[in-house]
């Protein structure tokens, strides 16, 4: 049930009005009386804040009771943000219904897979399938639209918060009914399906359609491909949601239209189909404290943001300035980890650095989420930095609408996620992030900058392509994946991949059948390790045999064509083949049916980069540098993420000290650098 | 409520039509097209498959609509299995009932503990108290049995599956009132149910019928005499659907009559009782993957199931080739274990051996669980070897009907398992099954083979009973178990035994009361230890003293005439007794009060066997003989779970290879062997 | 909605008709044929009880059908009691509703956060808020008042059982009403309960009271203000029934009316509040058996009790002889032990040494539970226990109304607990419980004697004020500590205190602001650690500097006035204060700013104790010396944890074994010694 593109005339994909890298944060001023928002304001031009995220929560302010509506409040903080320059980027409050629209409807609540109806009293979601909430979401927006639409200080819209957090899938009666129209929808006949979903399997076979249900809790593991289907319909609710408010925006006003995404912290959104429905792509990302690497993951995600925008600028709408307040243990950045956050998300391709939020709220349950102006008040370190940190950016001016070219791209499918994560695989060690987060961060090691892309996109660009958990692919992303080898690809693959259909029906002709042409091979056994086992692989090269510690994981491959690259040396599948190598046309498939840590790849893709045509870029370890290409110029992007200076070859200016630069270009300890150079290519 | 005994004549005890072991599986065709049944049949033949079960979960596709009966499909092929000299075990497919009669009983849906009601999607089970439930069971068995009760492909009826799984306790309005029912005709007055819950503790004194309800989740722990209580009735109630079927099918048909128990896999049903009802016992048995003693857990599971059967020849009627799907980490079985673990079953006494299932699903829940012809095909290692060990049964025709016999029992009673199961005992530490499984070990490791009994049980037939966990043993078992030490048994009993009667009271007399007579000694007070703490018993014997490991558990004993054999060195009971030997009668009584592990226990059982007469088998570590006894020969079947060869002692032919064997047999490393050899005894 | 103050003349503080320490425990009869009670008593009398607690849940039997009584087994069994000198402590059975009262008024079931209803069967309690439930409640405390008011027999009533345990919070539509009422009560208007609760952040803004609601389970974190005023609101529920109970029965009765608090194993009630409602204090303490030093939170207990008793002496109304039955592992007490605890609990205010339970129920959740009368009966160790320290406790009558002072005051505030616990802190291992024991270990180490006090209470009798955990502090009570700093008080505060107000809003002007004046600082940013990190303070004293290892825990102080006593060596703050000392007025303010362990508090403690003029006692470790001090003498009662003989200083006659001592007295290993000295002071 793909929504209607528009015949509108191309619209804008920029917040309106900004001539320069875009810096600001949430804004919640209701929680302060009104003399309050002059000194913010004040505080804002102090730190170079260009653009604000107001009204996002404001609902139960802006309708205190159904249809009556409170903009008086409203008017005033858009007229004064605009009196001091400060673009504005609009909110519908559509996250967080108010207490009025749950008492009236009480059967919008939404409800667990175990039966809980979730009650009133925090960050609400009403049932994204109730038509009330849907009438009452478009009916605010379309209120917002007519006041604002049109009122010099709107950037940008801002529509509903997270699709998908904090709760996605609604297993109340209304999202039952508006489940199966969508599954009558989808497969026509009941016939039809009942063949997708195997209900012969487990007798389940359905007569009526009536009698299709949300997968709620049973008595053991529920139908996959049904749950598979709930998650698509879940993701198609939440979005169904989002077009009916944009489109009641777009109705009154000219304004680009954007709701910020989670792109890897968000599972229940296939973001390949959101990214079509939004004038420009937006992002939230917050640092998972307990991760020493985080700003590995921060990367990934950034690079995947930008994957998802089409390689244009995007917007960094939301992250911290220091601590969250959701996480076991919300540790502090320390300083410069602001500053190096923040230029990474720009150096990948982030033209708007924005964070939640502007001034730490007092009560409420994010009152320990730092803030740019914290509790501690402008004393602070971390105020001295928020405002370091917008000079700097409006240094940055002249790298907005730069972009990022990759050379390699790693699979990313939302729906095979989906499927992967259902009950009952042959593991519970199988994790697909886990994997995606190895293979980038030994590709970040090795200084090589990666897009991320759904198995069918376009691959024709990338030189290499790393699939490292593809349990759902289907026999065309199969024979797209062996083009593109053909072609003269280098693809490497993971194992415990090419399992199932879209259908999670496992494919005829053996486990990883859809990628027999690329692989030269298929799996006949999956050999799954016990828990805290581990193996090793050795692997002969130039005479000299080096052992790599895996886990989890083996093969019993079945080779037809592909060559072995290392063996097991022990483990459920000692002596048998571990990694392999297949020429196919003019490229070459790689195998890898084992799982290797970060270090243990590393001499796996150095082969793989060889037959790429590629190079680690040699520079230290922890230092992060990405070129963004302009118009008239390059800039080289780098940031230190190691406790002593190091040097990185670069000709140019380095614009944030105004310091010339040739040859080599030394970046601080925990510092960071922006070089213009020459323009490449 | 027992069930009345039918007064019929005897009926048949084995599949009808199969002269030698029987081989198979499940067989789930619905799943393909027709044209794919043809191909099945073939590789069947191929593999030397003579019995398959079909129909499980077939009732969507039997009766589509209530009342509406389809049986085309199944004629087809009950037919073309017939003409292929596949025997049938014909199934009632009532463990999955279908869509149609949720929708029409909603409130005949399982509601757990805390109140979820558990909805359709899996593989269901509806409240096995609901009237509903139960007339449309009996009514496609009924129908089946119509049809098929005398059709010449059926071998054996398989009603429903697995009963107690994947859920047996319910909590519903329905389960209610039986409940009720149950308790009614179980105590006949209140004052008589009040007297045995001891309902004046907390105040909970029932004056009304109706006011007696199930053990739902409540602000503390529930009364456990009722929570024991309802466990009895769980088991009457999953019974009563049984036994409505059965009489159901033995009205139209001759051929006799199993259900599948899981023996040592489902807790909810009291097997004992079971036994008495089935024509014929049949079993379900799975490796724990993450247990590296799995095949000792098996011997067991398979000891057990021929307990129950009585000692006569099973039906082993689910394994697999190899990884199942369910389990955190499915562990893939390597090559020759799936003909030791078969061997294993069939030394210690299935005539049948049989998977689950024939071909691997594509779809649903499962498929991911192996097959005997997996998604890799007919070029598998799988099935190679499936072929191979079909060929092998071939060769043990003539094992079929011998017997097995042991000198050791082990106490066994599911009622005393429920009991301590429940919440608040002593320790968390305190474990029934591993108690039992560290004493069967032992015994395995020493050779001796086992029978599982019922505390009430004839014991005269053993030289040696063991009572691992016997903490609910009513006065009677425990007269009956002094008797047995008075005319000359070994007792062997372990800690936290002969604690409470059948109501979950304390006997009067201190813990352990009805053991007093056979033990010469009661419990003063229960010594558990702190989480990881260890303590040692020093054991003096011919001048030696030995100083065994223990955890969980000590006692603080009042002898009262037994002999101290060995003593606490340390822990909460250092300096007091920790074994004690009782000489009554012509017997001995011996009590373990601490948890030994498998090696600490060799020392007390070699004691035991002298008192007892036996004796270790004294083979190698890690091979498994048994024997079973035949008309005119006996048969010693050998499991070599080791990495190198063993020698066994035998006379006669190794019928698998058909060598003549004199003195000694080597076999092979994780190999097997069975010697034909004179008929002994 | 404060309760009424009573107008009445002052009433008895102490059980009637005693006149030594009061021995016994509770007695629930009606488990036995009445032949028993005649058994029960003569074994009383020879263990020396003088005081039972009867009818605690006899409500079903005491009122078997609603509104009809039967009183006939309760008149016999306090007429037995009687004649035999043995007072009684009378129940009201309302912890635990009959089976009819559930059956007439389903809806009185307390429903769970996630909206589970807890049935029947277990110790019940019904939702506090529901009409019919205090009704029925006072009626029953009314019936037995009416008849039993002025038996003889009866020296103390004991309404309910420990109020909260099982259950608290109830989120049942009866809640709900009678919460909107509280919160209407308690602010007025709307307008002012959005303010309290923060209502803009998030938009959840109330239009209506009808739409405020109990703080259910909602699809995030509910809003922590609301939650805190539930928490306040279900203590005042309970209280509510408690007053209605009390005063119901002091209508018919002169007795003094108690009801058994759990001072440091109840979460939910603010005992300083239902301190003032009783008559005389009573508490239940059982020992944590997995806590090796159990005796240490014992003696907060007893202290805690004495704190709320303002003083007076205090009943212990339940401890345990040996092991309890409801943790995971029930590690029973060793010889010695349970008088150890008894004359701990003595030591520190207790004049009533009680026990759960007389007689070791045979049935029920409790059977496992140790008594002073066990399932092994008058031969067993605990028997010959319980009567030694009967006949002890007689030798005790003298101190019988003697009190304890002390010099050092932690602070101890359940509203700042409700309120710490929420959700979404900024670390998780932040546990006020944890560091209030570490304090209170490190003053018991020392021996020093602690009372607890509330953040308001009056200061001055104290040197030294400790607040190891103090995040909830109002303005107000920051004063209150400034002030008594400055009047020459030695304050201590550890990290994470001061930093909301009473609706768990941040205090404007930086976390601590209330103590800013006390301790010259304030945080600018908290610096939890990951897990499992660790970090030293390094502390330079006389020329030494010191290593104390640390975690969990730093902060960024912002000093404005305070001395740098210790630095961070390492961590999050390296390099930054984080033991601080503040002259302020005449007295000094601490400030330790991350974990210290027991050791590592050793000169943080020494050297405020300097400034305090205080000093360690100097005793062995493990050796715990209380004084009361009586009339018209002291008495040095002395506990010896360790397993050697320990010398304590002391002058006089030990009352237990009449010996006269003379400058010092050897406690035996594990004993203990009660010497009566001169009255000091």
């Amino acid at each position: 049930m793909p929504f209607q593109t528009s015949s509108e005339p191309a619209r804008a994909t920029w917040p309106t009005g900004l001539d320069s890298i875009a810096y600001g944060g949430d804004y919640n001023p209701e929680q302060w009386p009104e003399e309050v928002w002059h000194e913010d304001v004040r505080l804002m031009r102090e730190a170079g804040v260009n653009l604000v995220s107001v009204g996002i929560f404001s609902w139960a302010l802006l309708e205190p009771r159904e249809g009556e509506h409170d903009f008086g409040w409203l008017d005033r903080l858009l007229d004064l943000l605009h009196d001091n320059g400060i673009r504005v980027d609009l909110g519908t409050p559509t996250a967080s219904p108010p207490a009025w629209f749950f008492a009236a409807h009480p059967d919008a609540r939404v409800v667990t897979r175990d039966g809980t109806v979730l009650g009133f009293g925090s960050r609400g979601m009403a049932s994204p399938s109730h038509p009330a909430y849907r009438a009452a979401a478009v009916g605010i927006a379309d209120a917002l639209a007519r006041r604002y639409g049109r009122h010099p200080a709107v950037a940008l819209w801002h529509v509903h918060n997270e699709y998908g957090a904090p709760v996605s899938d609604d297993y109340s009666p209304a999202s039952a009914t508006a489940f199966r129209a969508w599954l009558q929808d989808r497969y026509g006949t009941l016939d039809t399906l009942n063949a997708a979903w195997g209900t012969t399997f487990w007798g389940q076979r359905y007569g009526e359609w009536a009698h299709v249900d949300v997968p709620a809790l049973a008595p053991s593991v529920v139908n996959p491909a049904q749950r598979l289907d709930f998650a698509r319909f879940t993701d198609h609710a939440l979005r169904a949601c989002f077009v009916a408010e944009r489109d009641a925006i777009r109705a009154h006003s000219d304004v680009p239209v954007t709701t910020n995404f989670m792109t890897t912290n968000c599972p229940s959104t296939d973001l390949w189909a959101w990214a079509a429905e939004v004038d420009v792509v937006s992002n939230d990302h917050y640092l998972t404290a307990a991760d020493r690497r985080g700003h590995v993951d921060l990367a990934l995600a950034a690079d995947l943001t930008r994957s998802l925008a089409g390689g244009k600028p995007w917007i960094l709408m939301e992250h911290s300035t220091s601590a969250v307040n959701w996480q076991p243990r919300n540790v502090a950045k320390r300083a410069g980890e602001t500053t190096r956050n923040a230029l990474s998300h720009l150096g990948r391709g982030a033209d708007a650095i924005l964070f939640f939020q502007w001034r730490a709220s007092r009560s409420g349950a994010e009152k320990f989420h730092s803030a740019m102006l914290p509790h501690a008040g402008t004393s602070s370190r971390v105020w001295r930095e928020v405002r370091t940190l917008g000079a700097d950016l409006g240094r940055l001016a002249e790298v907005q609408g730069s972009t990022v070219r990759a050379d390699v791209a790693i699979l990313w499918d939302w729906v095979s996620f989906w499927a992967q994560d259902l009950e009952w695989r042959p593991s519970v060690d199988l994790d697909h992030r886990e994997r995606v987060l190895a293979y980038y961060d030994r590709l970040w090691r090795d200084g090589l900058t990666v897009d991320l892309v759904h198995p069918t996109a376009d691959l024709s660009a990338y030189r290499l392509v790393v699939a490292p958990a593809s349990y759902l692919l289907t026999a065309a992303a199969g024979d797209h994946l062996a083009a593109y080898v053909a072609d003269g690809g280098t693809l490497v693959v993971s194992y415990f991949s090419g399992i199932v259909d879209e259908h999670d029906a496992v494919h005829p002709g053996g486990y990883g059948a859809p990628l027999r042409t690329a692989l030269g091979l298929t799996v006949e056994e999956f050999l799954p390790l016990r828990e805290g086992d581990t193996l090793a692989v050795a692997w002969d090269h130039d005479g000299v045999r080096t052992e790599l510690a895996a886990d989890v994981w083996a093969d019993d491959l079945a080779l037809e064509g592909a060559d072995v690259v290392a063996t097991y040396v022990d483990g459920p599948a000692a002596g048998l083949p571990a990694i392999t190598r297949n020429r196919h046309g003019a490229g070459t498939g790689w195998y890898v049916s084992t799982r290797l840590g970060v270090d243990g790849l590393a001499p796996v893709l150095r082969a793989a980069y060889a037959d790429a045509g590629l190079a680690p870029s040699g520079l230290p370890d922890e230092v992060e540098v990405v070129r963004r290409h302009g118009a008239v110029a390059d800039y080289v992007v780098a940031v230190n993420h190691a406790d002593q200076p190091v040097e990185i070859p670069a000709d140019g200016t380095e614009l944030l000290t105004g310091t010339a630069v040739s040859g080599s270009y030394k970046v601080p300890a925990g510092g960071v650098a922006v070089v213009r150079e020459a323009r490449r290519g």
